[in-house]
């Protein structure tokens, strides 16, 4: 059974502006400095466990040009476009059902070994990441079980929604409890004391067949939409009926839709140094940094007693920044933001 | 006689990067976003009391084009060219004796009264500015003496050199005393409480007659030089003769070369709200500033949590500062400078 990877790129990067933005966000930049994008480093990251034929990108319409630029060695009939964002649930059917056409297509097994991944994390160690990725498919392949990988939490993380693990026995597939929205700070800190509880990192693995009936049941009218455009995939129809008909699914996550109705969830922890570069002070973190403890990416860029700063320049040809202590610098398109690290939170509101 | 007014415009502008570059100086930039340039501001404050056919304008021949580009009232004739800067003796010397050559052409009345001013200077009050230049043209017109504006100190600055005055007596002309270098602090305290001392702005005021023969007699390499250059003066040969020449004269001020050695020297007290600009500090201060004391020039920048910045932006779209206290923020040609306010003295350091 070949294993598919399906990259959910819609994202629109908000908290990153104007490094990131609605025409160009997160997920299509290269945020380290390192000469790849987060994209194509998620293409990097499973290239050796999966054939891009069988890697599929879900999109906003907007970001399919990007996509195919980015990530030339997908097939462009597995870059699928969504014509409006109707979160990760409908995404997802549609990476599905596209799945099962085209192997109902091809005459062979019916179904397939499938892993679902946002587009835009970090991943440190990739080869670790592939052994957690490659158990988890082994589990599934031979079971109707859901997994979804959880990250081993290092800080008593606020920003991200729990996953509540059975038993933290060992490093094996463990049955999920239940799922935890964001926590406060005294209930993260008590959930890292616990050990029980990981990092929901919106990664997950799953039989064709599991996710296909999990929609059915949980899910109906997602699943009674995906039917309906079915029918026109590989055919020249496939666009007007996308267009016509993926608007109307329901705004729902699969988090919402199946993860937290399913009886049948399992969870694997993972210790290969994930980060959703989330915010300016992670993507700071997780960058390599000066000894001043700035991270800079951009041409020409000179710095002068500044510390713990980041600094994103794409189109100025020389910055000078001095006395800057714990802020970020970003610019794009003519765009210019100075803003304190510890105020990174009102970035949305400034981007009107 | 006729007044004729020269205006140097021949500066680099370097404290100022990257808003003023060598390229594109200080001076033809309209600093405070008014909508006039510092030079279009100089030739707005003469033009009621001089006809734009007796202003010149003495700049490196890079910067001709822009001075014809922002005076075009001036006739292009009276734009001269230096192909190197020499210092402002032969630059005050190359004026004054073009003015000598025409007035010999035109064959009457060959003296004419001069007034000589940087082109970058600020005068908040240009009405009080035009009432003591009249009164030092009025005291040229009948005597061979030198006028040097002094401007009255309201503060113990130390970026400027000083005027010691024999009297403080009233608002006419008084004899110099002497000239003094640029002070220490304790010695500027001094000057402020003594009352006698005024700061050397470099406006000078002069019969064409007395400038020329003083620059005879206390800088003579450099009048043989413009004697030799002024027979091509008005012929197909200028130019040649110019380029050939002017490089040849000794790199001298007219401070050092007249000011400091001529007898004949007076001073005007001047009280019209006069600033160099020198420094993005002072820029700040002559500036409009918001009720956080933000000095902001550009198209679209928006502060939060601000204050005691000067922020002037040429290029970039959309510009956002927040937590920013005391900061020059400096955008031009795709270059950007963040810098304290209290650094500046460093910003020459910055632009290798």
């Amino acid at each position: 059974m070949d294993n598919h990877i399906v990259i959910m790129a819609g994202g629109i990067g908000s908290r990153f502006w104007p490094m990131s933005t609605p025409e160009f966000p997160k997920q299509f930049i290269d945020v380290l400095g390192i000469g790849r994008t987060l994209i194509q480093m998620t293409f990097d990251r499973f290239l050796p466990i999966c054939r891009p034929e069988n890697m599929w990108v879900v999109t906003s319409a907007h970001y399919v040009d990007i996509v195919k630029q980015q990530l030339p060695q997908i097939p462009s009939e597995n870059i699928l476009a969504e014509p409006a964002a109707r979160n990760t649930a409908p995404c997802i059917a549609y990476a599905c059902w596209k799945i099962r056409r085209r192997l109902e297509l091809e005459g062979g097994d019916a179904d397939a070994n499938i892993v679902v991944t946002p587009s835009d994390a970090l991943v440190l160690n990739p080869e670790q990441y592939r052994r957690v990725i490659s158990s988890a498919l082994d589990f599934t392949a031979g079971s109707s079980a859901i997994v979804t990988v959880g990250i081993t939490p290092t800080r008593p993380e606020t920003g991200y929604g729990y996953i509540h693990a059975r038993s933290n026995q060992g490093e094996g597939i463990i049955k999920v409890q239940e799922f935890k929205e964001k926590p406060d700070l005294a209930t993260a800190v008590s959930y890292l004391e616990d050990g029980n509880y990981l990092w929901n990192a919106g990664i997950f693995v799953w039989k064709l067949s599991t996710i296909v009936s999990s929609l059915r049941r949980f899910a109906p009218s997602v699943a009674e939409v995906m039917d309906e455009i079915a029918e026109a995939f590989y055919t020249d129809d496939e666009s007007r009926v996308i267009e016509t008909l993926f608007p109307t699914c329901e705004k729902i996550s699969i988090d919402y839709a199946v993860m937290e109705k399913s009886p049948d969830i399992y969870t694997i922890p993972g210790n290969f140094g994930w980060s959703d570069l989330g915010t300016w002070g992670s993507l700071r973190q997780n960058s390599a940094k000066d000894a001043d403890g700035n991270a800079i990416v951009g041409p020409s860029v000179e710095q002068h007693e500044c510390s713990g700063c980041v600094v994103h320049v794409s189109d100025l040809k020389h910055v000078v920044i001095e006395g800057l202590h714990d802020y970020i610098v970003a610019e794009k398109d003519g765009r210019l933001l100075i803003c304190r690290l510890s105020s990174e939170q009102r970035i949305k509101e400034f981007q009107k």
